[in-house]
């Protein structure tokens, strides 16, 4: 039986599950991210015994970045210039290949997660554009537009849209280090909490810091519908699963595009358009098995390079 | 000889040309935009000798929208809801192709003007993704993504992209019917004339127009980057062709961005990366003409859908 590996590697946490599907995960494990050989060292540990054992076919990673995607690069694989300590200029892609000696699928966390809710929900599977905006720490964009991931000069970083900020309403100027009052500046998990001095988890449904951060996100969404006209989008991340978020993101993304793209979808079934995951918390990790699953052999890829 | 027909179809004026590449066009004209069956009259009389005469291939149209591009869709090929009068649920598409008989492409004109742009300057032939921003009387954007222009639920509509407005700076509410202070509110020509009471064209260098416009456009072009990560960006439109616009425009991304994406590209070489149309006010229409060329001729399209 041929097994894949899947891993999902974050700022603070990296996910390992093997398996071949989402119906089919022998095992999870999950450990802080702390330093690079530290982290590499563990994941190694957990697929070792399925790839010395000869099960492991191939393993994907659906990481944090930004991340250097061009296959052509001298630097392919690497993640290039995060803030996180310790991690700039990590050979992710190349650090996983040398220990475990199978083929490796690699991309953004967020177009892993768009991926592996398109490839494993029969319902999604042939909606494209196809996209996952993920509210969490951080806010993160993946996008599959005409049978691919989109990668281009790096990858999407829509977490990072410049967009209208009422200064009067919101006098909070935001916490991106680039941007200060971005998307990500003003919308993230990190932006609420220290705007508000509690996490979100903690803020109570009354507080107006949800009415407020509902206006970002639908804000952020008709941007999106508006660049890549998608079939379905998926919001994630933990700040989006705050109760009755959905509906209220759903209704204000309809009052913001004030009917200008006419879709029955928008007016009549946005909750059929705008969804929560439903591979939960695994979209990621079962995107990078998805992607896993579809490499060729590291021998085939080797034969058809010689033609 | 095979000649391949493009039409630009815009909502103040037509243009018609034939030939079969920007070094070989026989003939173009140009009229204005009255009522469809006129206009439709016109652009058929332009092109009826060669479709009789059988040199006319095929037929490619840049249009105006919005559009439905859906083929599976029952008004596949009209434009839909336009403000333009007379010219809501116009079947653009079907009528062309009634009357001169021979395969018609259709998309929207900045799809066209990116594929055209793309697909005859043979610098541009692999960069992909590929964007068309136009800045004229109003804002539009075309994508070329993984090999195909973006269609999906709609197409791009990026001209509407929801963006920073400073009140204190730039109390003008913007002039889109929809959105009020969007970006084609606050930004395309209409909107220039509208907050200084004349047209951009006489509005001096020195004026503060300029500095507000190329803020603005800076700040779409950025989201621009940040949405689609495209590897060359064509600047287009009346309002983009004013001196030292690219320039200034340029220097403002690299200052708005403010490093987040880290590319050569960017930092030393954004010449390269925002540039003016190398086919100047014929993008559409040579991208019309691009698409006519690459469609299968009647017969085998009929032959094919046999199998």
């Amino acid at each position: 039986m041929k097994l894949f590996g899947g891993i999902e590697s974050g700022g603070t946490k990296f996910v390992c599950m093997i398996g071949d599907g989402p119906d089919h995960l022998l095992k999870e494990e999950r450990f802080p991210t702390t330093l690079p050989h530290e982290t590499i060292d563990r994941v190694a540990g957990f697929f070792l015994p399925y790839a010395e054992s000869g099960e492991l076919a191939a393993v994907g990673i659906a990481s944090f970045g930004p991340l250097d995607l061009n296959p052509e690069s001298p630097t392919y694989g690497y993640i290039t210039t995060t803030p996180k300590a310790g991690w700039s200029q990590v050979n992710l892609h190349g650090e996983i290949q040398r220990r475990l000696h199978v083929p490796v699928a690699l991309d953004t966390d967020v177009n892993a997660a768009a991926f592996g809710e398109q490839y494993w929900i029969p319902e999604n599977r042939f909606l494209d554009p196809f996209l996952y905006l993920t509210v969490g720490t951080g806010i993160g964009v993946g996008v599959i537009v005409n049978g691919s991931p989109l990668h281009g000069l790096i990858h999407a970083e829509a977490g990072h849209f410049a967009l209208p900020h009422n200064w009067q309403k919101d006098p909070f100027p935001g916490v991106c280090p680039y941007h200060g009052d971005c998307l990500e500046g003003l919308a993230s998990g990190v932006a609420m909490s220290k705007r508000w001095g509690q996490s979100p988890e903690c803020l109570p449904d009354s507080h107006p810091a949800w009415d407020l951060e509902s206006d970002y996100i639908a804000f952020a969404l008709a941007d999106l519908i508006y660049a890549y006209s998608p079939k379905r989008i998926i919001l994630g991340g933990g700040v989006s699963q705050h109760p009755g978020f959905h509906q209220t993101v759903r209704r204000k993304v309809n009052q913001f595009m004030n009917g200008y793209v006419q879709s029955s979808l928008l007016s009549d079934r946005i909750d059929e358009y705008i969804l929560p995951p439903a591979l939960g918390h695994r979209s990621g990790g079962l995107g990078a098995i998805a992607m896993a699953s579809l490499m060729q052999p590291a021998g085939e890829v080797l034969a058809d390079q010689s033609h």
